[in-house]
């Protein structure tokens, strides 16, 4: 129960809050990290965040299972195992993998990541009609988010504009990782013939995220980074932000491919 | 050089995007994590974080210092080295730290917390009026969001409303990290009588922040989750988010203290 404010009046109000609880995620035993997220898809969250880091490295995943060891229930669902079988090689916990990008400028972060992640195959260019008219059908799909107005979403949507998967989670990273991790569970990566759309801004993450997942378009509601706009143009990843839909039509910018 | 879009056109035109590039931070020499940030103020948000996390321990810094240990020049100010003369305990990398959650539902997550940080004592009540005026006042203080539309500010404010410190950055918690650590260093912590405002919403992360800060109100922009609502009310803060102007005049929502 919260209290609503209006020019001076305080009234109770019923309200809609939305759930964050953190959740470890385990690879084959080891830990990877915890993250604070929306409880709900946490098999394609705790999939897609492995497969994002790099952790996966080709391997294959057999099982997700929750594996909670405390005494209370409620614990049971906030740790996640992903197992490989031992295929997978013994992942650092996520500050090490963080760290190799430690003490470097942004652009050895790209070489890195150039080293790391094959370009996207150029396949047929995006319609940049179809592209700039994704938000307001996406949107429809935002339950959480009209409950709430608190959570981010993100959607893979296929050549016609179609959305194959839409995720919502408090964290704009996690819902990303979970349509990643459902499309790696539906043997559908990579995902070389879809777009990923977000509900906010691309940083870097969230294009390095798109490229492991091989997404050859990435679609923002708000602004890139400087960062984010050249690894997309990097991984030869079509990138639009600031989609907005106004009474002249829609306007947008694209910043990857580069103008010429 | 972006191209922007409109109605079916495509015209090229200059763009203004905001940085992000990773920090790397020690603590008297060791790892405590690498987080990607818009460079500015770092020595505060190196500070803000450690503080934040607990890594303190009531330790006073004596010194900030880039330490970057490449060859390239660009290096140099992605490492900062925060110095308490060994005065600090060893911090465990921020895996571990948040490892401290694993398995734990949102409530005893609370109750460590609980454990670990004083409630904020009680002080005069905020001026609901006052809480619910803010956003217009500080919005005005951000100049890289005028610029690129894409960053995240944050800013302690006084009980008259005035803006004591302003922080903007492309991460939400770095921006409340440039704040903490700003009047840590300006030796104003506990920042009792000091509010917090965020520009956008309020996860448990941000609420956890002020607390360890000791700030006695948050006002958040956008929506807090249930958990940070839960943290709010037991900290002893003040919580107000949805601020929002319109014809009508202003509307919000106050979660905490919880309405009776």
């Amino acid at each position: 129960m919260a209290q609503r404010w209006e020019s001076g009046v305080l009234r109770r109000r019923p309200d809609q809050l939305i759930v964050e609880e953190p959740l470890e995620i385990r690879l084959d035993g080891h830990l990877v990290g915890t993250t604070m997220r929306t409880p709900g898809h946490d098999f394609e969250l705790a999939v897609g965040l492995c497969h994002g880091d790099g952790l996966l490295a080709g391997a294959t995943v057999r099982t997700c299972r929750y594996c909670g060891t405390g005494s209370a229930v409620e614990t049971a669902f906030n740790v996640v195992s992903v197992d490989t079988g031992g295929q997978a090689p013994t992942p650092t916990p996520r500050v090490a993998a963080t760290t190799s990008a430690c003490g470097m400028c942004g652009s050895s972060e790209l070489e890195a990541l150039r080293d790391r992640i094959a370009p996207i195959p150029v396949g047929e260019p995006w319609d940049l009609e179809l592209l700039t008219s994704l938000p307001g059908a996406l949107a429809a799909d935002q339950e959480l988010f009209a409950a709430t107005g608190a959570v981010h979403a993100a959607a893979a949507f296929d050549r016609s504009g179609a959305a194959v998967v839409v995720r919502e989670d408090i964290g704009r990273h996690n819902a990303v990782d979970k349509v990643v991790g459902r499309l790696l569970l539906d043997g559908a990566l990579p995902a070389t013939d879809l777009g990923l759309w977000i509900s906010g801004r691309a940083g870097f993450e969230i294009v390095q995220k798109a490229w492991a997942a091989g997404f050859s378009a990435v679609v923002a509601v708000s602004a890139p980074s400087a960062l984010a706009v050249e690894a997309a143009r990097l991984a030869g990843i079509t990138l639009v932000g600031f989609v907005r839909s106004g009474p002249d039509g829609t306007t947008a910018n694209v910043y990857s491919p580069e103008a010429r």
